[in-house]
């Protein structure tokens, strides 16, 4: 007899679930996670794995439990003044999260955020126990300073998640926004700023916010700018009060020795790994160009991922690029698919597939123009 | 102004906790924390490394989220007529059982454990707000069948966490009193092996127990047999539905390519790797022999370490074997003190210095026996 999932003792509000998770499929241009397509480059490689065949003479030893290295490498890579003790990280920005909720929300607490946003931040929320709180966006998917302050006073939150630029639309959020947020609450704001690095490098972030206001939180990655997302490090900028709550609620140990190892490594090459992000930049701004000349709408994007609209049947057309050896997002929004900005020969070959789909004019670009 | 951890909103159940964690001191001897002091032979660095270097040069993708060939070597090396589709694993065991109290614990759920034992057990417990029974072990720490349901028909609890052998007691947990739990509730019972290889290898553990019982759960460890712990994995065996529950609640991704990678060349070297473990059972057996003869009283372990009694002051000789650079551990048992087997010369330090302490007699033996 074969026992199921039905059978086992788990809790109610996990009856009927699925997993979350992207498919991870065997197709040769991958566009679908914003990942950064473009491999390690040879050298770094090589540094990381000194770094990390060092760390396994004393492997056989616990990690160091706080870090203190990578947390000086994360705080002179971010700049702004900031020291070790104002950093933390984890096993993903993911985990960074959960952290965040289990220090500060859980049961009994609630966080507001503005849906179509990373939908790990719900997911989180509930494995927390945490209330989900759904704010709504703007026009164009923005969220101005008033937008965020009504929402605030009408659902009163102890926490309040912003995704800076937002995933899955690739929208700005303007710092006084933030600021608005974090005078109308007395809880705390968290500005997920995974993809900051393929914002305008001219501007601002949220980091420039965090003198004086120890309850706001900066999240980070090296996910996509540090093309790091095999090796899962996560990572917040803080006044030092906010990571002396994440050590209550932290796994002792969270990070191995060779995560550290690897990260510090990569983070000792900080212009090789970010000129790839200026050549992912120009991929983005690529698809922004090219994808209207065949009829579809592109969201202004400050991240390495496009969300266009006006297609319309979102799902053949991920199917026919599929059939090209090509993945890319289908998030069930309405008109609208998700593409990753790869390397220009993936960029290349996704707006070629993309105009020959769009030609057949069955399933494409609602608004279709004919080159 | 200068910000604490009390000016901001935590969750008022942490408010006036500190971190969990024993002292990571510069100590030339360390002794305290069960480590397995054996650095990793050269060979298996090397291997370790090679696949770390492969895993390098697709790190910029995000890792299989269902670490097949990570599942599929644990399998293999556990042997039982286990598949890939009993194993689960995660960032330490830790993060093992912390998957397990969200699917099966938390909020109005409870969990029974038989204290003194590992106490990361508890300290989950609370971190997934779930309510921590504590059931009474019988003479010499042990848990007998009648002692194991009577506890678990009185308290009623969801989950039963069994350590065998236990921490920090080294004491062996015999199966009839696991089957007898397992008999005695609905709930999901845990056996937490960390230890269980060092355990007599012609003795069946737990893992032999899983046919047919699958709401019971065995969890591992590579962090001490296969000299593992700064690498972070844990792992667990039990029926496939466990792990379909646990992917209702792990973070996607949560195990790094370059852990999946590390831990699969370890595996692949595990004949050398058990060989250290009869190494270290024959320090512990050591340990077991000679600190009776110094006059005290040693409780019989499967464990690589050694709780030992009829300690005059328990922290004066921790500090006196500090002086000597060498470190222990003091876990507020009174009159107690335990030790990890370490390499034969550590576990030389250890005795002689032992023996010197003792000799004083002052702190050391109660029942001092001079040589």
């Amino acid at each position: 007899m074969v026992t199921s999932l039905d059978d086992l003792p788990i809790r109610d509000d996990l009856r009927g679930l699925t997993p979350y998770g992207a498919p991870q499929k065997h197709v040769r241009i991958r566009l679908n996670v914003n990942e950064n397509t473009h491999p390690i480059p040879d050298d770094v490689a090589r540094g990381i794995v000194d770094a990390v065949a060092d760390a396994i003479r004393t492997v056989n030893r616990y990690p160091d439990r706080e870090f203190t290295l990578l947390r000086e490498s994360l705080a002179s890579y971010l700049g702004h003044g900031l020291g070790a003790d104002n950093i933390w990280a984890a096993n993903g920005s993911n985990e960074v999260l959960q952290q965040i909720l289990q220090a500060f929300g859980g049961p009994g607490r609630s966080v507001l955020g503005f849906p179509p946003t990373y939908s790990m931040h719900s997911i989180i929320a509930a494995g927390t126990g945490t209330a989900w709180l759904r704010g709504e966006r703007d026009e164009e998917f923005g969220i101005s300073p008033e937008t965020a302050v009504r929402w605030i006073e009408e659902t009163g939150p102890d926490i309040v998640f912003f995704c800076s630029p937002n995933n899955p639309t690739g929208t700005p959020l303007h710092l006084d926004t933030i600021t608005a947020a974090y005078d109308a609450t007395d809880g705390i704001v968290v500005v997920d700023e995974a993809y900051a690095e393929f914002a305008p490098a001219e501007l601002p972030t949220a980091l420039s916010l965090l003198a004086g206001r120890p309850r706001l939180i900066v999240s980070r990655t090296m996910s996509k700018a540090f093309a790091f997302a095999g090796a899962r490090v996560g990572y917040l900028a803080a006044d030092p009060a906010i990571a002396d709550a994440l050590r209550l609620v932290r796994l002792p140990y969270h990070l191995s020795a060779l995560t550290q190892a690897a990260a510090i490594a990569a983070l000792a090459h900080t212009p090789q790994m970010l000129a790839m992000v200026d050549d992912i930049k120009s991929q983005r701004d690529r698809l922004l160009v090219e994808l209207p000349k065949l009829g579809y709408q592109v969201h202004d994007s400050w991240a390495n991922f496009v969300l266009f609209g006006g297609v319309r049947d979102p799902h053949a057309v991920f199917e026919a690029l599929l059939d090209d050896d090509i993945i890319i997002r289908d998030l069930s929004i309405p008109g609208h698919l998700r593409v990753t900005a790869g390397t220009e020969e993936e960029t290349t070959a996704f707006l070629e597939a993309m105009a020959r789909i769009t030609a057949r004019g069955t399933i494409g670009a609602i608004d279709r123009i004919d080159a």
